[in-house]
């Protein structure tokens, strides 16, 4: 297959965007994405959204979205794997370029969550649950996170305030970010006092929800001139959906699976990576992510936080514009918000929060609690 | 791009599977697919699916399905545009081994429908339409397909009995397929007395929703002997979501295009196809699909069912084992059913609605009236 180009970028603030609809947010993430890639039309288009049949009573956002922006005619489809399927559409758009089977390709992660009460989403976001023997029994999705953290703290020695560190550095970079959902510095004593929501997982642990919409124009390589931005690699696996299913529940290893099949297609070790913009929905999700990619051995994730190495100047820069904690989480537009940032990070356009002369970037989404996994690593070829 | 094969196919019977969850449905297909395939491993699942979130409360159902059928650790997704879905994860995993990135595709498309109260249901299968401008103004999803047939009537002078021989058709060839769902031929008397659902559209119109599941494994072709069944051609294009959008309302301007570029891309014409499973949600549907894909003049649609040529010895056999109308349309499985019927039709496997020495099949998949349409070609090599 041939190499690939992000030739445009689009994002919106992530916010509570009552007067815009789904179409809408999408739109002017895309329409931003398209003027910047000088693109008027496209072959393909492929939409991440998770939540729109339930909260917006919308499904088929494919066309809905295609004839939105006018790209009238063109295929178009949407992905869904839960809080992945930005990633997954992304991955999905990357593989029709490609293959040759499109010349062009629009990927939209959209997501409008807080048109409806707090209750109505979480009993949406549950749907990344196994629905029969999950979310049967009353459990939310934070509360299936809490069961993991609870445990991994208990397996490991790790006590609650020894996750701050990914917190604060998702909020301090957030304030460097523009698109960022929240812009408010913590301590750890904010950490440690905030208010629980399903023990131990209190709201400084947890990624906000948010409207928002990301996109990239996809393209050959060769017809991008250098300085470029290429995808280098890109995987996918799954875990079983319900965590009581797995051999060992503190151990992604969707995770360790699609990163492992990444570095082999990029012809990288970690010690190569840059910059890691990981899926920290919740602090524990950063932990485990970090030990499954190789940047820690396991139970050992939270020394990176302690020791500063997660930081814009530490060894594995994340979540360098905010990461889900602070810049949000809009469910099935993360994926997508993931690849917009590496893409800013390689064209050396974050400021403050510049990782220096950063070439490799690597993202990682996470559908449900484990279950669906997909990771992408982006290259600047000079 | 290289040749890919259909290896193994699998269904359910459609009907009301209270006693059997989605996972159970999909499951029943997607292990005969296998076994037929001889495989206990493929490399990738792709899910088609509509209403899951909705009705079932369960998303991400590429890891859910994956994680039942034993396939830990496959990349898997789900695909969805609307009544369309099946086929376009049909689509999705045919890219997936076409472009080499899968050496083995799994597509299941599944749907359980039957849970729910009518009401719900029909809420559910609204949101295929504009939520915006179509829904909001309180038509349901027949209630669209009822304006396009009237405006046909009444632009082309049909009157409602013109229709008749579609969903006569249907049924009639629907008693030979043990997998349909309805098993009761019915007369033009029946047809036009038959209840009203949305003026004109009756009973007898409109297909019957239902529980099930289709799957098939895809291989490259060069790893299976002759006779075998290969993938002739694949097409996807869109059009506006609202019908109120369209130039012309009845014209299917994504089935035009997207038959056009498979015809060409398998080197045929309409006249080389010798059996069209196309998407008769209403018998309107399959009049303007019959039009848009060069079998019939504008307008002319109806002629076809009136003299006969859409039954098995007809010059375009439409349907062979019941189609939407009889078979049943359980909406994000029924692109993949039409995959498997004409699998069977070019094996020779279909009896007494067996189309003779059946070389070249067509189907065609619609998502909401007529936004998502995307055309396959199979044939089968000696």
């Amino acid at each position: 297959m041939r190499p690939v180009a992000i030739l445009g970028i689009g994002q919106t603030k992530i916010d509570e965007h009552w007067d815009k609809s789904l179409k809408e947010l999408a739109g002017e993430a895309a329409f931003r994405a398209l003027e910047e890639a000088g693109l008027v039309r496209v072959d393909a288009v492929f939409v991440g959204n998770m939540l729109s049949p339930l909260i917006d009573g919308q499904n088929q956002l494919g066309a809905l979205i295609a004839d939105w922006v006018g790209l009238w005619g063109a295929e178009a489809v949407k992905i869904e794997a839960a809080c992945g399927s930005g990633a997954a559409a992304f991955r999905a758009g990357l593989m029709a370029v490609a293959s040759g089977e499109a010349e062009t390709a629009l990927v939209v992660g959209v997501e409008k969550m807080t048109d409806r009460a707090g209750r109505e989403v979480t009993s949406a976001l549950a749907t990344a649950a196994d629905a029969d023997y999950e979310v049967e029994q009353g459990v939310s999705f934070v509360g299936l996170n809490a069961l993991i953290m609870r445990r991994y703290m208990y397996e490991y020695g790790w006590k609650h305030a020894d996750f701050a560190p990914f917190s604060i550095n998702a909020h301090a970079n957030a304030m460097h970010n523009p698109f960022a959902r929240l812009h408010q510095p913590i301590t750890v004593e904010q950490f440690e006092k905030a208010n629980m929501v399903a023990t131990p997982i209190n709201l400084l642990d947890a990624s906000p929800i948010g409207d928002g919409a990301a996109a990239v124009v996809l393209v050959p390589a060769e017809r991008v001139s250098r300085p470029r931005v290429v995808v280098a690699a890109s995987a996918a696996a799954t875990d079983t959906i319900a965590i009581h299913s797995r051999r060992d529940p503190l151990f992604l290893s969707a995770a360790y699976q699609s990163a492992r099949r990444a570095y082999a297609q990029a012809g990288l070790s970690p010690d190569a990576i840059d910059l890691f913009e990981l899926h920290d929905a919740f602090s524990i999700m950063a932990v485990l992510s970090l030990e499954a990619c190789g940047f820690a051995e396991r139970g050992q994730g939270p020394r990176l936080g302690l020791e500063g190495e997660i930081g814009i100047h530490g060894r594995i820069p994340i979540c360098t514009r905010g990461g889900l904690k602070a810049r949000g989480h809009p469910v099935g537009a993360t994926g997508v918000y993931q690849i917009v940032e590496v893409v800013q990070q390689l064209r050396g356009e974050c400021g403050p929060t510049q990782v220096a002369d950063a070439r490799s970037g690597m993202t990682q989404s996470i559908g449900g609690s484990g279950a669906t996994i997909l990771t992408h690593i982006l290259r600047r070829e000079d």
